[in-house]
């Protein structure tokens, strides 16, 4: 067959006809109302789980692309069977959210040390882009945050540059050197990943800024 | 971080989990009892779109990976709002069948003209190679048909081969030109699709074949 060129519309438009049969996650919710949380990229877990652990009044939902690595994380919690209560893990795609997430869901979302993507190429796959950052901003509610870490300081200055021109974030907090802040307000929540305190102990800096949605 | 190597079984593992949120297509049944189709790479929707006008009392389903291509489905029926009585199109790979379809469910699954993948280390990708031959298998019922037409010869031969080292299935029918044969019973109901016409108009051989899945 020829092929078509991709219509980037396509994807959105199938999904009105009656026709399709649309993947439904319906069953996603916590059975409460508690504050809910998102960890886009949560590698082997170690974050997401910990903050499960430790915030019983919360819900956590991990999201992974990788089956592989998932099962990593799943295996994690074999001696914690408590975090059934609280954390919920997802494996897709990013560009996914929002067939899974409804609008208006979500109090936080947590991007922790993502893939940089430093070739201008692949600006397309960085999780900070216009494209991701409007994603976010629709899943949020009101006052929800963007919480982003990054030990790569490329990527985070093309991410404050990136939510500069969105516009529609208040930028709250960043720093370029985590742990000489770490007994800020902002900070004393802060839950390091594996990668984190394996970096930092190297010297490394850690940069971490703070978005919130705010409707005006 | 560093890259886990792929675990194969990683994908079926994760969602012995509980704390897996997996897609649900349990919105995918048809709401009567008729005998029901799935054409796997469905592409414009040609076939399984005139299937559908013709046999009110059978469903169908179109299963395509590209929404672009989807999109030009659907458009198809634009003037033939009654397809929505016994027509579905699910937008997802191949290899997802088993996600979306429950083993034993199908009454025949049609592959028209799927690319040949004719380079060896594509063998993976060909709709009729072992791995694939499996999933039909178990999506299908009991006296259930794979019917399969191509106009490329050496993939004709490779699934004739894929097909007789699988053991499980009846070669039941098969031609290297179908309108050399057209008149047999088994191809009176030979919908042609808009490939197979113009391919056929210019004297290239259609081969076809029919499997049967007979529980011993």
């Amino acid at each position: 067959m020829s092929r078509l060129r991709t219509n980037p519309e396509a994807k959105q438009k199938i999904y009105e006809s009656e026709l399709m049969i649309k993947p439904d996650m319906s069953n996603i919710a916590f059975k409460n109302t508690h504050p809910t949380f998102l960890e886009v990229g949560m590698g082997k877990g170690s974050f997401i789980i910990n903050h499960a652990l430790q915030y019983h009044d919360h819900n956590f939902y991990g999201l992974e692309k990788y089956e592989t690595v998932i099962l990593k994380a799943i295996n994690k919690t074999k001696n914690s069977p408590e975090v059934k209560n609280n954390l919920k893990f997802i494996a897709a795609d990013a560009n996914k959210l929002l067939e899974i997430f409804k609008p208006n869901s979500l109090d936080g979302i947590y991007l922790n040390f993502s893939d940089p993507w430093p070739k201008k190429r692949h600006a397309k796959k960085r999780l900070t882009n216009p494209a991701f950052l409007e994603l976010y901003y629709q899943l949020l509610k009101d006052k929800g945050q963007l919480i982003f870490k990054t030990d790569n300081l490329g990527f985070f200055e093309y991410s404050l540059e990136a939510i500069k021109e969105f516009k529609k974030f208040t930028l709250v907090y960043y720093t370029y050197d985590l742990y000489q802040d770490i007994n800020l307000e902002v900070n004393k929540k802060n839950i390091p990943t594996e990668y984190e305190i394996k970096f930092h102990n190297l010297g490394t800096k850690i940069n971490k800024l703070i978005l919130t949605k705010t409707n005006s």
